[in-house]
């Protein structure tokens, strides 16, 4: 799951710009994709790029995808090039002058060919994304009946042409604005917390949360 | 800035999927995007798609988007089409079967082929920028310089292609789930706050942080 080898770049992956916030270690593409929640996808139709949002879960060197079996975006996704990407904001950045200001982020983007997942690795890929999704989920609710996997595509992407860029820390203003001083500088963190979970209307009053749900509730997302 | 004229969808920005989810009022995909903090753009390069989180703004019905001169992305949306997405995640729906597991969010897409902006709209859509990410800034940091401005490109994308989709409320489980029982089913709510402002190491405590900053602290992004 967790191997430590160096991502090493192709020309796609190579970061460009801001070489300085890129991460090389595999195990920064793994801590990026698993803090996500949702990735953005982008395929190319009749010529023109589509990004859509939608779910994901990673597994070793795997990331899979689901959707409707008839999806325009996953009908070009299993034929051709994707990209994904994985992005969390940490916080803002004030600086100096206007175009000093940035964002603590940490970003993953995947390049490749998505393969379309036949047989038991079908089961196994829409379970790897339930359990990034909503951890503890897959034992407890229904599991998919023949009718909802016919309608269900599931691709998998290889982590093999990735990036990370991560940005942390203050402004890194011009020294001349500095030393001008009279502005405030500094760094307004973001956070994401999950919070109190409503249940259902027509749920039956005499089933309880499970703990699963119960513990997520109140804490933080995305670390 | 805010005309409630209906969306009317194209090929490429009709809803396929979920149609339910789809919004058709201009209003709704302003609201979208006005609580969104960050986008993912879209692009096409050498035949495969490419997909990056970056900042924007927007200013009634176009979109600006900002880079470095020399970056890959923007030089290529320049001179091709686009697609951009701002998402944003309200919640996780738990359903009693793991097909119906689904998220509440907010999400526009965007379609089309962007203008470089110049002459004076360049410093207008810095600006717009700025503004979206962090209110009251520009008129309080020190404007670009001629050098930052020659660093710096600025593209204007219209919003007149776009879709939006809202899903909203409790799990959809089938009739069957419902009556079997015995499994919880409802959302955990997601949100996002603004933490307590960091100054810089090399600030001078003489200066004080100022009121657009000090009230944005505790409290919630994205509504």
């Amino acid at each position: 799951m967790t191997s430590t080898t160096a991502l090493s770049p192709t020309p796609r992956s190579t970061v460009r710009r801001l070489k300085a916030r890129a991460r090389t270690d595999r195990q920064d593409l793994y801590e990026v994709l698993d803090a996500g929640l949702i990735c953005h996808l982008a395929v190319v139709i009749n010529g023109t790029p589509v990004v859509l949002p939608t779910c994901y879960g990673r597994d070793g060197d795997t990331l899979y995808l689901h959707g409707s079996s008839g999806a325009r975006s996953l009908l070009t996704a299993s034929g051709g090039d994707v990209s994904v990407s994985v992005t969390l904001v940490d916080g803002l950045v004030y600086a100096r002058a206007v175009m000093h200001f940035s964002a603590n982020y940490r970003s993953a983007v995947v390049h490749g060919r998505p393969r379309e997942v036949d047989g038991d690795e079908r089961l196994h890929g829409l379970r790897v994304i339930v359990e990034h999704m909503t951890p503890g989920s897959w034992d407890y609710a229904r599991e998919p009946n023949k009718k909802e996997m016919a309608a269900t595509k599931v691709i998998a992407l290889s982590l093999t042409e990735s990036s990370v860029k991560v940005r942390t820390g203050p402004p890194a203003d011009d020294a001349e604005d500095v030393d001008n001083g009279g502005v405030w500088a500094g760094v307004l963190p973001l956070q994401q917390h999950w919070g109190r979970a409503i249940a259902a209307p027509d749920l039956d009053e005499s089933v309880s949360m499970p703990a699963h749900i119960r513990d997520r509730q109140f804490t933080t997302s995305g670390s």
